[in-house]
């Protein structure tokens, strides 16, 4: 029977500003990637977080990004590779403790907004990355997008790697992700959605924007919950697995 | 043969902004409290910081304070204490991270300035450290001020506390400190320092404001690195106590 | 016939983050106190709120507040009085030049959150925010708690002050507000809103919550904007006003 | 006879974090590049930098860079021009009130370190700080490098350039700076400076690297105030120019 991991962004809340719905998200996903307050998260929310993951069965992840609250960690920032991995072991380690004061730990890592976007091309900064995991723990996996630099940096370093897809994003004919700036990047229909995801899940294939069938090994499938309808959606392709009999549960 | 415990705060640097003399301060104390980002201390420094400790041999602690890199973690701040407890995990645990990329690891707790002086009386925000500290690992001792409430709430549920003294304060006869805003409460002469400190370590008192001697039973005596003046003082601290056969070395 | 102003406070996003509907809210207030960076407010969304307000023909204060984003400056900080002036003239002042660029200007000024509280009692705080005011622009209004600290050092020095009510807090038979630990502090009910709001525009009075009828010379009523409830009570009040024949303008 | 400005970056220092030598440094230059708090500078500080310019009778200057503290504003950050604009603003106008309270007032801009870079290239970041300065006050000139986009942008937009070259850096034969990762970029000698700055003011040419004679029509020279070494070599600089006859004085 098949099997599959959905992870989604959480703890991105911060002070007196909420963000997203992580109650019901976490109903619907396996895995969850918790911020860790550099680009999000303050300590008590993502303490929160990780109890609601917690006492649902659900997986924490580690989802460091750069210190940039005021830009969400979504713009580029031209960090010294050696000050990065010293960024994110900070941001790990914080997220470690609160965890564990939560019940629970931290069993992966995925990289968050333009820090995830960078490293998937940014040499120098996705060995940055692979380091403070191999420091913080050789044993945590690495959330990745197949084919970038940061999954050969990783398996190059001997850690594991846990490839992703995602629920509403469009794909092109190489297996690489239709830029956003595009029409027809993100599939917005939820039939589209739950079609997109069974053949992810069921077939390991997606049909990409111009027709032709690509093949997509993913172990996770990334879903949103930062609106009532990313979590709705949610919500459906959880049900939509569940009935094709595939086994929604974390990779880690 | 007595032996005594010499800490003091490092690891206050931030980005470009140097402060103190972490390499020099090192040589002379047997104990560090590293700062952990909040009031100061960015990862690349606090790791630094973290490797030098380790290769002295010297013992690494968290110095944990409020979120105000602004005023340095010296303005009381009216958290709410279950706040409080989050931010306090979230600092140990980034400091435990970069401690152990850094080949150390965090071996006891010292709150930092207004948070050190407030949970001292406040029953509330001292309680919000202890559980933090019970939190992440109850068996870290908390280097306290003698009969203070963080002494007896931390002592109350189990806490292992360590008392410390100060090398460059005078005394009341209650064994208080006098306050920074009277005249005579900071010794500034090397040679009263020495004094003040010997007595500490061979005799456990310490000689009051108004001549009479007073019980201090402290297992660490506090000394600063801020200035060349004080590194030079913490030196001349640690020499005496070498040649009055005072062991010099950490309490955890 | 009777006018009242009615303030908000807006520009509270703060980069990814919204926080209340600027843009409803605009549309029942004749006042707006808008978020200057320290405590809230991100530089493009404090100017989108400015420009919002001049095509609503609402006026500008400046809403400055203590250096905490985590805390949304509501805890109190025991900042010093000259800096806590330094602070303050650059919040306002950082307005301004936003204000200036989205075609208005700041013609008033109140504080928020904890620093709003602390004037009200604290004299050196109190003092500091004066100071501050008179440096920027001595003909700012400053919008205060009546009988305050604040009131009477600003009253002192020259400063023209402006009294709030609240249009859904009970008072006491004194004039003072019912505590927020209280039961019944804040009133609910849309016609209890609105018939306290009436009695302040109209008669100049409240009914305290032992039914005694209390004075309240407020020329400015304080609404809140950051719930879809509330958004609708200030609708409600600002119709009431109309139906009653209370004008509706702003103050400065 | 020749007229030169000596400008040099003030201000940046944070809360309890000291940088350069303000009060020295202010004696041997004719304008000062005042940083604005969102790479460094905490209003205090801010203005008793501008206080001591005011009185030294040196002219304030704008420094704004980009929101990070943790990097002093020296990380390039891919920041959405239209919030660029803004951040620029807020930080122009939050300085023009400081410089105001402390008796001066901010008379030209020139931006800080990583900014500085890439609006020397980067077009949608040139345009954004020029609609800045228009919107703030379009009568205050641009310091810029030459040959840059800056300074096309500023210009075709109708603002005023002014051009700098630096005391302490080497030039390439086309007239751009000899990069720092090359040999031989930054001067160290102080005759080499010295004759350097002089051969800029009365020749307005500087010898490249090659040998070669450049024309470089600067306005204003650039000299460092960081170190006690830096602070010499600009005092050594100011007296070079007056014993050849140079008047120093600010160009705004």
């Amino acid at each position: 029977m098949a099997a599959m991991d959905l992870n989604s962004d959480v703890g991105e809340s911060f002070g007196n500003w909420t963000f997203g719905d992580d109650a019901r998200i976490i109903e619907s996903v396996s895995s969850v990637n918790v911020a860790c307050g550099f680009h999000a998260g303050d300590p008590t929310g993502i303490r929160a977080t990780c109890a609601a993951a917690a006492s649902a069965g659900v997986t924490v992840g580690a989802h460091p990004g750069y210190r940039d609250l005021a830009g969400f960690g979504r713009r580029f920032m031209d960090v010294d590779p050696s000050q990065l991995t010293d960024d994110v072991v900070y941001q790990i380690g914080a997220l470690q403790a609160l965890a564990r004061a939560a019940g629970t730990a931290v069993k992966y890592v995925k990289p968050h907004g333009a820090l995830y976007n960078t490293i998937a091309v940014h040499e120098g900064q996705a060995r940055a990355v692979v380091r403070s995991v191999r420091e913080v723990d050789d044993t945590l996996p690495l959330l990745v997008l197949p084919n970038s630099v940061i999954e050969a940096e990783a398996r190059s370093a001997g850690l594991r790697t846990v490839v992703e897809a995602f629920a509403d994003r469009a794909y092109l004919p190489d297996g690489s992700l239709v830029s956003r700036r595009e029409r027809g990047a993100v599939l917005r229909d939820e039939s589209d959605v739950v079609e997109h995801v069974l053949r992810i899940a069921a077939e390991r294939e997606v049909v990409a924007i111009d027709g032709s069938r690509v093949r997509v090994n993913a172990e996770s499938i990334c879903v949103h919950g930062d609106t009532p309808g990313a979590v709705a959606m949610a919500a459906a392709v959880r049900r939509a697995l569940a009935s094709a009999g595939v086994t929604v549960g974390a990779f880690a």
